[in-house]
């Protein structure tokens, strides 16, 4: 095992960047308003496939196809947003693709696997499912989060914020396994090292901060699922662990009620359709789980856009229209 | 009468850049795969107050300031974005905002224009009850699109996208009473001379293709109702028709299926919310109302997000989720 470090993330970005969205940092001033900040937003919803999560598989697959090791097909597990990932790397590098998901995913992420041409194996055991598969067809996993390559991948997120906006106070990030806070805390802290890098996970799901309370991987147990669908793995990684553990400043959870307000609040005070993954951080900053002194200037990464759009436009809202 | 010129609208950039947000091009694979096209949205629903307007009413404040002649309290008439726009202008300004709005206006616009400070008076004669206004009140009208003030604000759009990306084939943009085409076709025309300047307008509401047929102004009869309300003008103006006669390349209508069924793709393929009148451009393409060759990079101006989210979540999918 060893650090991503700014250089991996570097050489991703050069890898992956004809396939990818170079996402802007918007500005939105009600929210600013609002929390008494300055808050941007990384707008990941806008990338291909609608997530954040194509850095990391396009990362893995011209990796492997540079060192020459391009598999025929690729397995691997996802609540959508990994499995969509690999599905549009895949179709662009004429690997097969075939994901096992969870039976309640969200519609809209099962639409976009199959758009890519991925295919699909429900389940209620993704690991395990996983497993089977890539025994069964002898291809390798394309794991989600606790891969070098995924991270250094997820990491041109945090590239793009340190070059964009230098020495922003915080970058808030989503965590699921991982894999995304530990590319960006890699090219943040190389990059701009007095902004905070700070992880969000549901209270109900937070398998990163069980390891890095104990300083090792556990199983979460129960696994209770989050309306952050995209946050719901079972366990964090041995890499997103060890990365984790060098350049995560801080680590808060939120209710599942802070993270549907602070769905339907991102919607509206941004024009963006986003998942609930992707506000957790916004609800941290409502519920006061992070602070900051006034004024700051906090991004805010929106990691993906897979949205069921009827239930966000029925999420009940406050008076702020 | 005259016509803007670059120069209106690089001085109009000058004035409002604190004020507003320089919105990027974003490129979408999803449809520039379905159209064949390179398409790039330039995503105005991002803007402060959620539309394109906050440029012109800005611009047209700001120039009242500089020259000493800014009024107590303004008043105007509006669908909703510009009453917004004015709003929020005026509240940073100090000014007094009262606007007549349609009966039937969209809630989510009501409540932005209320958010920002502005009274509202709700009528079915947008024109006469702004006449009343002005003289009860002794205000001037801030119009929505027939000052040139307005306009050159609204060329700002332009502007950024031909700096952002010099050379693209078109620019499509939604035409209500033809402001925002003005202005862009002013920039656009001067930066870039090869670029298609093309307005869409609704074919149940097409005041600026009448002005220009006839080479005069004429008011619609009857007056109809699009779901496309932000484009709704009863009339085009004087100032409107002089610079899209010199400026626009191209008109197109669409029907109001066509906006309907354009309004849930967008939000699908680019996860941003917009409003109908924000999609009419994308109907002209997947209609064939515009067309272009294979490969063309164009444009589509995203005018505005003030949008009912409970009614785009209820519009009839096509297969594509």
């Amino acid at each position: 095992m060893a650090l991503v470090t700014i250089g991996d993330v570097r050489r991703a970005a050069t890898r992956i960047s004809e396939h990818v969205v170079r996402t802007p940092l918007i500005p939105c001033a009600r929210l600013s308003d609002a929390l008494g900040l300055r808050v941007l937003i990384k707008p990941e919803n806008l990338q291909n496939t609608a997530s954040f999560k194509v850095r990391g598989a396009l990362n893995t697959m011209l990796t492997w196809q540079e060192n020459g090791t391009l598999p025929e097909g690729v397995v691997g597990y996802s609540a959508g947003n990994h499995a969509a990932a690999v599905a549009y790397a895949g179709q662009r590098l004429g690997v097969k693709v075939i994901i096992a998901m969870p039976s309640n995913a969200v519609e809209s992420k099962v639409i976009n696997v199959r758009r890519y041409g991925g295919e699909i194996v429900f389940t209620d055991d993704l690991l395990g499912t996983c497993e089977e598969l890539a025994a069964r067809h002898g291809f390798p996993a394309l794991l989600p989060f606790n891969l070098p390559e995924v991270i250094a991948g997820q990491g041109t997120v945090g590239l793009e914020i340190a070059e964009d906006h230098p020495g922003v106070d915080a970058v808030i990030v989503p965590v699921g396994g991982g894999g995304l806070i530990s590319g960006i805390g890699a090219a943040v802290t190389a990059l701009s090292p007095a902004t905070r890098v700070i992880g969000v996970e549901p209270e109900i799901s937070n398998a990163l901060a069980l390891a890095l309370r104990h300083g090792e991987v556990r199983n979460l147990d129960p696994v209770r699922p989050t309306i952050a669908d995209g946050l719901a793995a079972p366990r964090a990684g041995e890499h997103t662990l060890e990365n984790a553990l060098r350049y995560v400043d801080e680590m808060a959870t939120v209710s599942e009620d802070a993270i549907t307000a602070a769905w339907a609040d991102m919607a509206d005070a941004t024009k963006l359709i986003v998942e609930p993954a992707a506000v957790v951080g916004l609800a941290a900053l409502q519920t006061g789980a992070v602070t900051f002194p006034p004024g700051s200037t906090v991004v805010l990464v929106a990691s993906g856009g897979n949205a069921d759009l009827v239930k966000l436009s029925q999420v009940p809202r406050s008076t702020s229209g």
